[in-house]
């Protein structure tokens, strides 16, 4: 029984290799595409027959194939850099030193960067046109207003006084009484220090961790690892977590950010699990398990969960339910789970938020080691410049192999030290956090109050920065076309830019993402008279 | 004559592929080392008897050896977590939702999370040992001293004065006369800003790169991507320029974060193309020529040759002519150069320093779109805390790309701002470069001078923060075992962490590099007196 059960294992752990292997192979490859199929005859299953016999014959038509093919090689798929610079022709070393002969091309760039260049999605195409003309009552009052981006402008005059009593204090760190301790404490600004985050830092981050969780659960310092900014800290996470062309299940409709921060570098594939609107848009266990079974009889090994709590787009809070039922589908697949928080703490709703922390630590006898959180200051400090993620796990290896990766993505020790010194500053902290909610909730609902007033209906959201609008009724064609169609007039016409659903991998046409926390007030009539020039000119087709 | 050489192309191709893939392969891979060797026969070379009965007997015969060597299965090299997540028994699914079968064990580190949490050597292992006892005259004079980190404390008194006398009102940039001006100014500071870094910090550092190059020439800051410290940038710069499996050769001794920064994450190989003591370790292209050769009939692609001038570990300049060379094999080979260029300002030696920037500029037609710079904050400034590296390079499509990757490795704005005014202070940086210069020439001539008195010559080095010390007569086996050896004394005996030879891939045993910036003149005496212990015992062998 236990032989057989290894010999299982054993088993799978090939096919399992065999098929990262297959993933990863170069987009030029041709020979690799042939030898990967028949690694099962190389493994040693199967007798005189299908082992040697039939691979024998197979080799003998497959080199005829080869042979016949070779005179004219497909070009390689997605890299037309490559292809061109083939073409050129060879250059000789020129004969006199030093006369540097012309060149018609340039080395290519690599095939991996020529992606991360030429990548786009309606939701970084529209942050960029309104980033060139953005909206401003006086100075540009027909530019773009912006609902696309998650930043919050609601509470910054807060961090600015702050930031104007107390960061010239803070900045002057690098004195001392006398030679020895103005030595050592310049000595603690400019010199090296450790890449995933001074400890003074992790602390105050874990303290403030557990004040956005209103003191529901307790963080370990030695548990965090500091990134710059909560996208590197997915991404490093990931990497840990997965191996190329493994995947994680992501419940949709999802953070648009993720298909770069996770897959441009890391080879992770996401697996889109839709959320249903006539479900609202509620996690579905088994959804995840039919995702995780078709993933499986592909071939692709699913490494985790991966969602965000409260949801981005739809601004929802995962019941506690849904939560303790997705630690159960982790630990029976025997796979990670992911928790994106980094809007915990900016929440407006009558609900309350519960962190995965709080239902881990709840449970007896589960093993923590498979959940892992992602935090930062960007959202909830409204610090996105100041560019502070964390990596929470209780997994003791992947926070050592991820501190080990944070040598890419340091902050600065001038900006810990700063934040040092904001996050202890316990009365700005609990005042900042208490106004911030109340500025949220009051232009969620003025903002919500503005759409009805243009026929659009919003999601009911508790947290984040934006609203989950409905305006299907008013794109022509019910398809992902109709949306954008949709999209590009209000863009283009009521100057406004949203992000679409089907960058949010949404499959069901007409929702928008639209954020309200770079609105002011005086901007709500604006924003309406725009969208009615949209509205008006569509007869409701449901 | 075409058609044939489309036909080499191909089959090269293949070749390059099949190997990149070998390459590759996780760890706990079994079946892919078989099936690798035998691509030549699948790639169709040869005719029946080699490529059809040949394979089908040696088929017959690893089918035998896997057979009877399957019952013990070897366990994974390289990832212990692995082998146990598969060795648990799998969990069935509770039936009473909300209760969790407690589980025997996690899922798996990813493969290449695994290689980065073990991944050592004997630099990183020399720097850990160091900061857990680090020496200090008064209140640690047994612990160890640091000679293995090019870190540079001699002028951290310049960079402290500067920042008690400015950093305050640099810091309090939040402020403003108006309530519209100070939101713009806290928005300036708090919100989001471009990943790849402010204009304004582009521009200051064009301008502090065009001064350390004493004028020669000019950079432009569109060409500028900050990153997050040099570490990034050369990660960054090496991902767009290289694809898995692809290759960079490296004259050696290099510096060994480079295995780190440029391996761990981005699949791209090194190859060291050994310089020599006899040949006072310049690099000879010939040497390149064959190491390019043989990566060639490896199947290994070459994207680029990466050095480092003033060169770490040497501390030497690379010669003009050198430069001259290498942009003229890199253009022959169309492929690329990437010159890390970090200790462009550290320089105490006689001779002038030349970028490759001056280099390329003097050169009519030649295509810049080869050549990329490294620089960085760390060292010239002493700043190695405030985490800032530069990519610059001449060609487009690698600072888009970079560019937009830079959201991995953002600097934070308040320090991006500080850094303006510092370098902004013109009066500041020149006096500092100048005394920095002075400092770094005094203490290089104290430090070979206590070297010399205890019998161990340096190579004449010319900038950065060490020598590069011969200390092979005082190895008793003249190999990479007694190099270790020496260093293992020279770190428990004499409580000196130096850097071996061997971690900078130098195939001459019995070098070290010396970092002498983290001493102060009153080390020099205990330093002597600790060395003195090593030497002394040994009777030269040579």
């Amino acid at each position: 029984m236990r032989r057989s059960g290894n010999g299982g294992a054993a088993k799978k752990k090939k096919k399992r290799s065999a098929s990262a292997a297959s993933e990863r192979r170069p987009r030029a490859d041709g020979g690799m595409r042939i030898v990967v199929p028949l690694q099962g005859v190389v493994q040693g299953r199967g007798g005189l027959v299908l082992g040697s016999l039939i691979p024998c014959a197979l080799f003998y038509f497959f080199q005829l194939y080869i042979k016949r093919n070779r005179a004219s090689p497909p070009p390689p798929p997605g890299s037309p850099t490559a292809a061109s610079a083939a073409a050129v022709s060879p250059i000789h070393r020129s004969l006199s030193r030093g006369l540097l002969a012309p060149r018609a091309a340039l080395p290519a760039i690599s095939a991996r960067g020529a992606s991360v260049r030429d990548d786009d999605s309606l939701y970084y195409a529209g942050l960029r046109r309104c980033a060139a003309d953005p909206y401003h009552p006086v100075t540009n009052p027909s530019g773009i207003i912006q609902l696309g981006l998650a930043e919050n402008y609601l509470s910054l005059d807060l961090v600015g006084r702050w930031m104007e009593e107390h960061a010239a204090e803070a900045a002057s760190m690098a004195g001392g009484e006398d030679e020895d301790e103005r030595e050592l404490s310049i000595r603690g600004l400019a010199a090296y220090q450790p890449y995933d985050g001074i400890l003074a830092l992790k602390m105050a981050l874990a303290g403030f961790m557990r004040q956005i969780m209103q003191g529901s659960v307790s963080f370990e310092p030695s548990q965090v690892v500091i990134t710059s900014g909560a996208t590197p800290a997915m991404e490093i996470l990931s990497f840990c977590l997965a191996d190329p062309g493994n995947a994680f299940l992501v419940p949709s409709p999802y953070y648009p950010g993720w298909d770069r921060d996770i897959k441009w570098r890391t080879g992770i594939e996401l697996i889109p699990v839709p959320c249903r609107s006539t479900d609202n848009f509620n996690i579905s266990i088994t959804a995840l398990e039919i995702a995780y079974n078709q993933a499986k009889k592909r071939g692709i090994k699913v490494r985790g969960v991966l969602i965000s709590n409260p949801n981005n787009p739809t601004g929802s809070f995962v019941p506690k339910q849904t939560l303790h039922d997705l630690l159960e589908f982790a630990a029976e697949k025997n796979i990670h789970l992911i928790s994106d928080e980094v809007f915990a703490g900016s929440t407006y709703g009558s609900g309350k938020f519960v962190s995965v922390a709080e239902v881990v630590d709840d449970l007896e006898d589960f093993d923590k080691g498979r959940v892992h959180i992602i935090y930062g200051l960007s959202k909830d400090l409204s610090l996105a410049g100041f560019r502070v993620g964390v990596i929470y796990s209780y997994n003791e290896s992947i926070v050592t192999a991820a501190a080990k990766i944070a040598r890419f993505s340091s902050v600065s020790t001038p900006t810990q030290r700063l934040l040092v010194a904001m996050l202890s500053d316990q009365k700005f902290i609990s005042d900042y956090l208490k106004v911030n909610r109340e500025r949220l909730r009051k232009m969620y609902h003025l903002f919500v109050d503005a759409l009805d007033q243009v026929g659009i209906e919003c999601y009911k959201s508790s947290g984040g920065f934006y609203c989950w609008a409905d305006m299907s009724k008013f794109i022509r064609s019910y398809s992902e076309k109709g949306e954008r169609k949709l999209w590009d007039r209000l863009l283009e016409e009521a100057k406004v830019n949203v992000t679409p659903g089907s960058s949010c991998h949404c499959i069901e046409p007409g929702w928008f993402r639209c954020c309200f926390t770079t609105l002011s007030e005086h901007d709500i009539p604006v924003l309406v008279q725009r969208l009615r020039t949209i509205t008006d000119s569509h007869k409701p087709n449901h």
